[in-house]
Order: C-alpha cells, then structure tokens, then sequence
C-alpha cells in the first residue's frame, strides 16, 4: 500500500486566534525514476500509488504506446532509496525521445512537439451523432469529488478521472501533479485495452493547459470535462482535433469553449 | 506590448438556463523557445509577456546565473512564427544541463537534482533575528490579488509576487503556468540586481511543490506565503533550508509549516 498522505507537525494561525500546533496531513510528494535499457530516461515528481499505471499513461502520451501488448514488461523496484519502474517495450514502438530540458509545472513541451502539433497521431473522438446530456456534464465534477480520497485530507491534490456519457466515473486517480493524475487515469485505461476511449470523457479537477489536451487527443478521449478554465492554446487544440471542451463546471453552470455539438 | 488575454466565441450553459454564445477571455499560452549558443535548450509553454525576465528566472534556477553580470546578452526575437529568446552567458558561469525528458506539470525535476538536493547553493535566507508579522502574511495574498489583472479577466492564471516584510509588493507577475510566475519575478529581481533576495518573501497564488521550494532557494529569500497547500517535500526542503513556509494564507488564517520562528 502506497503511502499517499503523510503527517508533519505544523502551527496554525486563526483568524484573530492563538497559535496552535498539531498535526497536519501533507500530500505526499517523491520522485519516481522511469528508466529503459540501463537509462534512466525520465523523473517524475508524483504522489506514490499507481506507480505502473503513471509509467504507462506517460508511455502513451511520450512513446508510440497504444495497446497494452506495446509494453513488454513494467518492473516497479526500490533502487538507492528511489521508486523506480524499468520500462521494457515491444521491439519496433517508437521508444520516448529525450527532449531538450524539463521546463517547469504548466508547461513541459520542446519545441519539436509544438511544431508537430498537427502531427499527433489520433483516433476519431467520437462517433458520429455522439452526444452528452448537460445534466451528466454538470454532475461529473461532483462524482469525481465523491472519490478524492486525498483530496480530502489534504485539500492539495488534483484527481482525473475517466467517465461514461451516461455519467458513470470509472476511474479516478489523485496526484500532486495534475498531469500526473490524468497519466494514471489514461494508464489504467491502456493496462485495461481501453483505448483509444472514444466515447469517454476525461474529467479534471483543475484548469487545462496544451498539455492536458495533448494527453487527452493520445488517449483518443471524446472530450474533457474541467472544474476549472483552460487557456487559449488548450481550446484551439481541442477545437483542431474536434474534442468537447467544458471548462468552469460549478454549481450546474458551464462553459462549452469546443465541441458544443456534442452536448444535448 | 505582449497580449496575455484573447478571445473565443464559445458557448454559456447556466444551471437551468438557456445557452448563449459570446466572447470570452482567455489566458493565452503559447511556446518560448530558449536558446543558446545555437541550440534550443528549452521550451516554455508560457502568457507572452515578461519573456527576457521569464529567461532571466529561468536560467537563475536551471544554471550557475545569480548576478546580472552572469549574463551577457538576452536577445528577444520572432523567428519562424515562434518567440524565442537566445542567451549569451559570461565565460565560466554554469550553463544549464540537459535533463533526460520534458516530464509533465507538477514535476520536472530530473533525478541528478533530486539526489543533488543538499547540494543546492544558496545565501542565508534570512538576518538573525529576522521576523514578519502575523497579520503582514495573512494580507499578502489580498495584496497580490489587486494587482492580478489577467487573473480578473480570466479567472485562469496564476500569479507571484516577491514582498518585503512590511507588507510591501515589489512586483508581480501572471502567467498560465505557476512555476513561470515565480520565474518572472525572480527574473525580474536578478536583472534588478537584488539577488540574492534576503529578507524577502515570494508570494504565490497556488500551490507549493519541491520544485517551487526550489526556486526560491536559489533566488535566496526568506520564505515563501501561499494561498494553498505544500506537498509534503515542499514542507521538508523549506526546514531543510531554514525558510519560512505559510500555506493556506486565507480569509486571515494560515498554517506555518516552516520557520515559525520568524512569525512575530
């Protein structure tokens, strides 16, 4: 069993009030090393649990991974005090490729990608004729909140998860990291036969970024579904690759920024 | 003058209310490319704006820069319909190292760094004796806020800011990805010269992860004062390197999960 949550003794200051020390529940935050042939290839800071599906939604979104036989073998160890999980895959899957630097929080794309942008490969998104009442979009934030169990003793971490038209949240996983969080969902998904997800919606708890679109087009995902706002590259790129797009899901009231066909 | 917002037409569902279609406003994201010595060193998905301090921020956390002698030249450019920035450092300062992969949002750190961790340079954060006052903190993030322009029309972005401990904001920065923010602002505080930042406080809109924590060692200020939650390596590196870590600075009460002793 993961450790997901972790105690730290803390001082707290109410409004107005006396200091107060006592324990408080962190989210835990550690790195875990992905590595392939010998080499560590890429570190992940991440909330531990769910290690080998967070490996392998990353292999989706980084690697020509797309059906579970592309990976021969997902081997988690503890190395040098460091969670690692040593990637083998099937010969002729287009292996990660190193790039330049790793950036920072929002933002984690070379310049290669961006350049390729229309290049992701993707499946349809959707049939055609596919729909989603607004009902199930407006209630999939609270379902999805329902199963956050970290996010309930902390208040510090983001969750993913994937959904069903009909409303039904089959998976969700939690995260420091936002993308980590839709990693673990779109590797639980691949380990399953899963994808491509046509017909499925990716729920987040935060905002979206290029990234999380770009995850959700690898994932072959209908549309997402996002408690927050997302930014302007995020709307054309879900726009181009013909995605649902509902930002700011709160209270029943949201807003459709692509796909507005979709929602019945 | 750089466009942080823009628009789209898109679609507003209220709870139980009609749909109408409108312009909304967007943070916008968009790649900069930095380069050196001819080569792409890395790609920021970043809000246009700011870019040479963006770079400057950059380079203090990724490379040896910690004065503004460091760096001969930032040359702001637009080639090939993409905004690049190209550095010149002074002979002998350290040069950014290539990480293995661009991982995702809330990481980013390479496992070299993480085993690295003690090894961080940094200045005391802080004179014996340093303390700021209680009612200073809980007022800082309100005081960030009115200056959050792009926030009050987007709703979408994050901010920083660095802040004397009186209560005074220096500047402040917006930007879709929360670790730009705090790269703008210490980029800003290295062109001004008041780097190392002693006796400062950076401010910041989110949440507080490693990587955050990080930053601020190396722009060398006394604590950091945030609107949410630390993860639970944020908390160990801010003990680890004698800074003051407040969280949850909301509505008048906070918790402080590092440096107390600095609370007067």
């Amino acid at each position: 069993m993961s450790v997901t949550t972790t105690r730290r003794a803390i001082v707290r200051l109410p409004a107005g009030g006396e200091a107060s020390t006592g324990p408080d529940d962190l989210a835990v935050e550690s790195p875990l090393v992905l590595g392939m042939d010998g080499d560590a290839i890429a570190t992940l800071m991440r909330t531990p649990g769910h290690d080998l599906e967070l490996a392998a939604g990353w292999l989706v979104v980084e690697s020509g991974v797309r059906a579970p036989a592309d990976i021969v073998t997902l081997r988690a160890c503890r190395e040098d005090d460091t969670d690692r999980v040593h990637i083998t895959l099937r010969a002729g899957v287009r292996p990660p490729r190193p790039r330049a630097f790793v950036t920072s929080a929002a933002c984690g794309v070379c310049s290669a990608d961006v350049l390729d942008l229309s290049l992701v490969r993707t499946s349809d998104p959707h049939r055609a004729g596919w729909t989603v009442g607004r009902d199930v979009l407006a209630a999939l934030p609270d379902a999805m909140r329902t199963r956050q169990r970290a996010f309930d003793r902390t208040g510090a971490v983001h969750a993913a998860a994937l959904a069903t038209p009909a409303g039904a949240v089959d998976v969700v996983r939690e995260d420091v990291g936002r993308h980590n969080a839709v990693d673990k969902v779109v590797g639980r998904a691949l380990l399953d036969g899963a994808l491509p997800g046509t017909d499925r919606l990716l729920v987040v708890s935060g905002r979206v970024s290029f990234e999380i679109v770009q995850k959700a087009v690898a994932a072959g995902v209908a549309g997402i579904v996002a408690v927050s706002a997302p930014s302007s590259l995020a709307v054309d790129l879900a726009r181009e690759h013909g995605l649902l797009l509902a930002g700011l899901v709160r209270g029943g009231r949201m807003n459709v920024y692509a796909g507005e066909d979709c929602v019945s």
